[in-house]
């Protein structure tokens, strides 16, 4: 137990850069199958519903930079900045509980403002500028 | 140095505890008063500008709950559950940096959609009913 102080840590690491490089298909081997994500939007029960809350944003995201991370053998908490191709800067922050090197819970908070803003702005240019 | 490994996570933990007990006045002991702070709805520098943004919330907030709480010796990270007024449940999460037990630098994250929806629902109800 001791060689490992910050297991969670290393696994929410390795889960995280996997994501912002585009490579989601590694990031979901982090992945428990039980996974409980608490985002924004609700409630996510499932590797499957998560990575299909996940993965459409990952794909998104054009940069990231990593700002903090800190954690021990259990939890681990991340908090970055990205750049997607609606919103420029959405920054997120990540509280993740990591077991046998999965991850079974994963709180994640960002803003979903510019998200919504940018919806909008899309639907009211009309179909023949999208 | 060696005696204070977590100072900046002192500090955090600090200012954390006198603001969501609703003593923003003791909060504000631990704000540089050049504090950068990076918040959904933009960019603040100084403390009035700070106390402008962070006092209302602070006032609202009927109850709150540390979910994580990470640091070293200049910063550290705080993820909380929150309970306000307009919102049932408000997460939210700080990275700050911290010098000489002030804090100069704090990144706050969390979704305003909530918030702005409880504003709507408010308004839409109209004079009589607020």
């Amino acid at each position: 137990m001791t060689d490992q102080p910050a297991a969670a840590l290393e696994t929410a690491l390795a889960y995280h850069r996997a994501w912002t490089k585009g490579d989601f298909a590694t990031a979901m081997t982090y992945v428990a199958d039980d996974i409980v994500c608490l985002a924004p939007s609700g409630r996510l029960e499932g590797a499957e519903a998560f990575g299909a809350f996940m993965g459409p944003f990952a794909q998104i995201v054009t940069g990231s930079e990593l700002l903090a991370a800190y954690g021990d053998q259990t939890t681990a908490v991340l908090v970055y900045d990205t750049e997607t191709i609606p919103v420029s800067r959405a920054p997120g922050a990540e509280c993740l509980s990591v077991v046998d090197g999965q991850i079974t819970h994963l709180r994640i908070i960002f803003d979903r403002t510019p998200f919504e803003a940018a919806r909008r702005e899309r639907a009211s240019r009309g179909p023949d500028d999208q």
